[in-house]
């Protein structure tokens, strides 16, 4: 293969064919194509394209990089869940523990945050001793000891990916639709849960600022997903404000445990309980059936109990008042009265990576104490001097004054209410 | 400036602005952007394009990315030519003594050649102990010795095109329009002659195939040009055959002696003098008298003689019998009488780069000695038997069989004579 005439190709927007694929994933990984080609591939793709044919052997090129995991070769049941990432979103730290006491193992790659999104691995890792699985014995040892394995996506999983990942985080090829396919279901695919369960995010907090974008998104994941053979469910959800009330990795942790143990956040409640009635229905579980299941977990205490036999198999102690907390908290009030008619989730997610909650660049540290609660929902009624969030400052000492007032701005307070925006927008896969 | 960010502005269409161009320009040369970053912008500016004051502000970043001659200021009659490259286009060697002859100095910056074509750099290299100027004081005491200086693009001439050229080559993104005139360009202002004379070839063996793609190329060289205040003439000219009957470095050489003789192949002698005669028309003679100026020069053998000067300015030996000759020659025949209908330049172009006169990669060595000698013209008459073309063969041994199969495909022949085609299609510049 002729790297120049497949670039050539691409960029004129033909076809690429099965070999010139497969040629070029593996000459990412072997050094055979230098990352100024790989790059102006990239970009082309980016500017041209991709059939859905292309997109498929793509993201199987890119799963037999590395190593398969195949796990439903061993534990047919298992189900993976995957979040397109949102401010707020500590879901995935729910899911495992709530569907493993309704008896359906779950087996997660969790991934490290990047820009005003927090990743579930950083999360996890606020949780004293915790050590994801990074070998497929361990993976399936823990589906086995606890009915969830959370990994880390490590060296040997799908390594086309790091490599182009890293190259499209310097040359502003991220937004294309057939790359981010390839790049979320590559892994997915390459750790080989037979069932998968998808959140696609639309709003300003998340990546597709649109529901028509997230449906793109969503359409193409489901597609690729059962093309390989994957049942798979997907939900559009709505990220136009932060889903639950705390941003920051101890905080998320802390939020899970609110919902666990039957409480927390509405909107976040909801939506773990409609993802986890999929992944139930994919079990055989009618709509009805899952929904109670779901419900009993909770209150009889089992979904707890599992997140603590969870965090235990994985090296982790379960006891909450280990989590770091923040070294000092500042409250921030509003200026007028009204009704909070948004809470811009991306702004807000800007301001937590300040705090030291998130990174800015890859390889910057995580404050795991750091983070941001929000007091108040779309909807509610504020008056002047209401308390709207308390940043919790980590060993970061950012301007406060600039970002009390660049949180203040994630609000907008209108003297109407807002009108009702549904969280979950529309349903794929399946029969749906 | 983030380099993510202003590829991400030429990703999504949007011009770039001028502090932008420049801190590209920069980093493409002191390595602050890397090649990939490099390489992903040029792809998107091979497919988003770019605007009028984009290119015009591009090819001035890279004229002002290394030394700038400013030869005008010192020498302001001096007049440069470039031709977009056409098989056994030897203009530039007769074009420089005759204008010189004259009394209008020549001032041209060669490049090696690349592909199917012959660079004039190769060609004056044929010429036993020719050393082009590397340096300015070089350039204008040549110049002043002998009224021409034929140069080489050293490393300190636009620098950032050598650069971006290096990876356009590598990444599939050569065929852009700002790109191809930035590069030209860039040169062509850092050398810094007042007054120019393009030849745009348009044809199968040109880099543009049709005649619109040239004219849009003109155009654009040309508004560079008068924007930077350089006084420009272009004509695009037929690149359907090849321009003259000799392919190959020494033969090229001969072939231009044979024009300077007063003899040679009609359409190369033909083109010289229409593009001298716009240069004199540059320098305030009228198209009747530079025509006749022209003629003379070469009746008188001034023109001859100042090519001799010129050679031996350069440290050259400009006595023909000491140009490399072929090892062995072998004449190829028809296979059918009729009318030649066409000859296919590229193709033929492509033999000879096989018989080792050209480079199929940058680096390659070029055998000076080899080359093709066509015995027919468009028009002609031809028999069963009839020598179409002579293989001069160097030191490679190509599959003979082979490069005389591909010879004769080269030639198209029928029943009827071919449609005449003009050899000079139009003229671009000045009041033209």
């Amino acid at each position: 293969v002729n790297f120049v005439e497949l670039i050539a190709r691409k960029r004129d927007g033909l076809a690429l064919e099965p070999g010139e694929i497969a040629a070029f994933v593996e000459a990412a990984v072997n050094g055979d194509a230098g990352d100024e080609q790989l790059a102006a591939l990239l970009m082309a793709i980016c500017l041209r394209g991709a059939s859905p044919r292309e997109t498929q052997l793509l993201t199987e090129a890119m799963r037999d990089s590395g190593e398969r995991w195949r796990l439903a070769e061993v534990v047919p049941a298992v189900v993976d869940k995957h979040s397109t990432g949102g401010v707020g979103d500590t879901v995935s730290i729910i899911f495992a523990p709530l569907m493993a006491s309704c008896g359906v193992p779950v087996a997660m790659m969790a991934g490290a945050g990047l820009g005003h999104t927090q990743g579930t691995l950083d999360k996890l890792d606020a949780i004293p001793g915790f050590t994801p699985v990074r070998e497929r014995a361990d993976a399936l040892a823990r589906l086995e000891e606890c009915g969830a394995c959370l990994a880390a996506q490590g060296e040997h999983i799908a390594p086309a990916d790091r490599k182009l990942y890293a190259l499209r985080d310097i040359t502003a090829t991220v937004p294309s639709l057939p790359l981010i396919v390839s790049s979320i279901m590559s892994k997915k695919l390459a750790v080989g849960a037979g069932r998968l369960i998808l959140d696609v995010k639309a709003g300003s907090g998340a990546f597709c600022k649109t529901g028509a974008e997230a449906r793109a998104l969503a359409v193409e994941l489901v597609r690729v997903a059962e093309s390989a053979g994957v049942a798979v469910r997907a939900l559009i959800t709505d990220m136009a404000e932060p889903l639950g009330a705390h941003l920051g990795c101890a905080n998320e942790v802390r939020a899970a445990l609110d919902v666990l143990d039957g409480g927390g956040s509405g909107r976040l409640r909801e939506l773990t309980i409609a993802l986890a009635a999929e992944a139930l229905s994919l079990a055989g579980r009618s709509v009805a059936q899952a929904r109670e299941e779901l419900t009993a977990a909770i209150a009889s205490g089992q979904a707890r109990a599992r997140f603590d036999a969870i965090v235990r198999a994985h090296g982790g102690d379960p006891d909450p008042d280990l989590l770091p907390r923040a070294r000092k908290t500042m409250t921030v009030t509003g200026g007028r009265a009204g009704f909070v008619q948004r809470i811009d989730g991306e702004a807000l997610g800007w301001v937590a990576v300040g705090l030291g909650a998130g990174r800015r660049r890859s390889g910057d540290q995580v404050d795991h104490g750091a983070g941001i609660t929000v007091h108040v929902q779309v909807g509610d009624r504020v008056e002047v001097g209401s308390p709207l969030a308390t940043l919790e400052l980590g060993t970061a000492t950012p301007d406060e004054r600039m970002v009390a007032d660049r949180t203040v701005a994630a609000f907008g307070i209108a003297d109407r209410p807002p009108t009702d925006r549904p969280l979950i927008l529309s349903r794929l896969g399946g029969s749906g």
